[in-house]
């Protein structure tokens, strides 16, 4: 088995890993038209936030094609309705619009159709390159900090299938295993969407680690039954100030990390921080439809109308994060002060002395 | 509506609440025979140690009704088997065995078949009005604690439909509803088996307790989010020093607690202290199949051959609970050192001074 990659680009075509399959069935679907693209999106064939954007860029790259032939300023009309209508498959996506509107600008000042679809399927690709090179650096640096560890507990599915390849969180399991490093991965079963048992589960076992599926329920007693050495997690936002919202229940393991004295860590991209935010009391927290806990697989749990709180995410205050793993360092806790130098530094300049 | 009672011992007819239709439909089920009750155990129509032990014991008392007209060699004989029968039906249930045993002890040296009739069904009524009662102190030792707080989180199902009525570590909510006291309870699904999600909110909904269901994965932020004030438990066994086993999940909301500064109560009868065992270390952990963790509601939700981690139960550390709530009294987190004169005492005898 091997790692799986959720996007491949072959001989101008778009291969996705259909999620929505998973974990029963392992299939992969060409899209041809935007429609396809757009489609992929909306019914979360595609899910992750890097990988939307991958795939998004090669829809409008598709879509550019089939106006070859139109005069410049047609071509540049129809490549705006494109823009928009891939633009709403997933609102609030920021991934979707920063690699569409990186598309967008590229295409600009070209002097000519075939100029502009040589250029939109150039900067798409660059789009998924780059994102799997962040991920590599990202499960590096990960790998160093676990490199004496063999037990690591992880939450939701910061993983392979989100990315270009290897994921965040999930990039030092993967990478390691391509280096022969032996990790034991304890996989939260991530309620109530279950994100854990769906899906990370699944793509660890394609890169034959080894994964043990538990509850949220069990993190604190398998901490201490199985001596899990570490945590690692993703993030979906992290204030200036280190404070990271992630998958409801990364708290509850923060907490533990601490009552049990093992390091937490977060993994993430430097895009994620967002710096308009000085710490996590500005980070707004999704809440999402009772329904998502009162039925599992269609099937009813709990009473009729039962009241439900159901927030999406959760923030665990920096205190509680060892470190913050980037593709452009680590970022050590006593350092979160310096977050804002960090995000402007080049990739592989460290961070550390 | 009202509080659930899940037995009733009317005109000599066992009526019990059969739990497995739960929060579904409400369905009150007439046991005839010894076969009905037997039947009622193993498929968990009733459900919890004490209501588990109060059922047999009625079911002994029908079964000697039918042995009626033999002589008093053959009854004894024939209720042996009756014995024998009833205590195969969840072999290992202490408190089945604790109730069969007290009945067979009371008809030792009857000098007639009627008078052990008599005295069978009158024991059964006793353990059934005693669990009542024990509910009912150890509801307002709780309440006493809990009289200046108004949000109040709990795991699993120690409620009215595990006992005689009121629960253990629902009893409080269940009192308070009757003398007017408005708690806010938020109950944890309780991952693998749903006992939050279907049992817990249902029973409080009847006692019109405003219950607000999340899952385990929410605990930490909805302690910070809706300002929880204290955590309540119950217990499946406590050690000499305290250590409590209790539901898994429930070890990660008494580290919450800590991490929050509320305090967390267990609420169990007298009976659930094992002195035999010193500390939590010697108190054995069953695991239980992974169909549990990877299929929800019959669908299966992992991959096939997951590799799984599922123990039905953690062990709280007695450091990390406040107060221990029994029918004899509240014994503070200081005095551990003196459970074992608290079991022997006499219930109403005030443990603190």
């Amino acid at each position: 088995m091997s790692i799986p990659t959720p996007i491949k680009w072959e001989n101008d075509n778009l291969i996705i890993l259909d999620q929505q399959q998973l974990p029963h069935e392992i299939v992969y679907i060409t899209l041809e038209t935007i429609e396809d693209v757009f489609d992929a999106i909306v019914t979360l064939k595609v899910r992750g936030a890097p990988a939307i954007g991958i795939a998004a860029a090669y829809g409008l790259a598709l879509a550019a094609k089939k106006h070859d032939g139109r005069l410049l300023e047609s071509f540049h009309l129809r490549l705006h309705e494109d823009y928009l209508y891939l633009a709403g498959s997933r609102p609030t996506a920021v991934n979707l619009f920063w690699a569409l509107d990186r598309l967008m600008n590229k295409v600009e000042a070209v002097e000519s159709v075939l100029e502009a679809i040589a250029l939109l399927e150039k900067e798409a690709v660059a789009i998924h390159e780059e994102d799997e090179k962040t991920c590599e650096q990202i499960g590096n640096y990960a790998l160093s900090l676990l490199n004496d560890k063999t037990r690591v507990m992880t939450i939701c599915n910061a993983g392979t299938i989100a990315t270009a390849k290897y994921g965040t969180a999930l990039a030092p399991f993967h990478i390691g295993a391509e280096k022969g490093k032996k990790f034991e991965v304890y996989a939260c079963e991530t309620r109530p969407v279950l994100q854990g048992s769906r899906l990370t589960v699944w793509e660890l076992q394609q890169s034959d680690v080894d994964v043990t599926l538990i509850t949220d329920s069990m993190a604190a007693h398998t901490i201490q039954a199985k001596g899990v050495e570490a945590i690692i997690v993703g993030a979906d936002r992290i204030a200036e100030n280190g404070d990271t919202a992630n998958k409801i229940g990364t708290l509850n393991l923060a907490i533990l990390a601490k009552e049990y004295g093992i390091p937490f860590y977060v993994a993430a991209p430097t895009t994620t921080f967002d710096l308009t935010i000085e710490s996590g009391k500005g980070i707004p927290i999704e809440e999402r439809k009772a329904e998502e806990i009162t039925t599992i697989a269609g099937q009813s749990v709990a009473p009729e109308g039962t009241k439900v709180f159901n927030p999406a995410f959760d923030v665990t205050p920096s205190a509680l994060i060892t470190a913050i793993i980037t593709e452009k360092g680590i970022v050590n806790q006593a350092d979160y002060i310096n977050i804002k130098s960090l995000v402007g530094r080049q990739a592989g300049e460290e961070v550390e002395a």
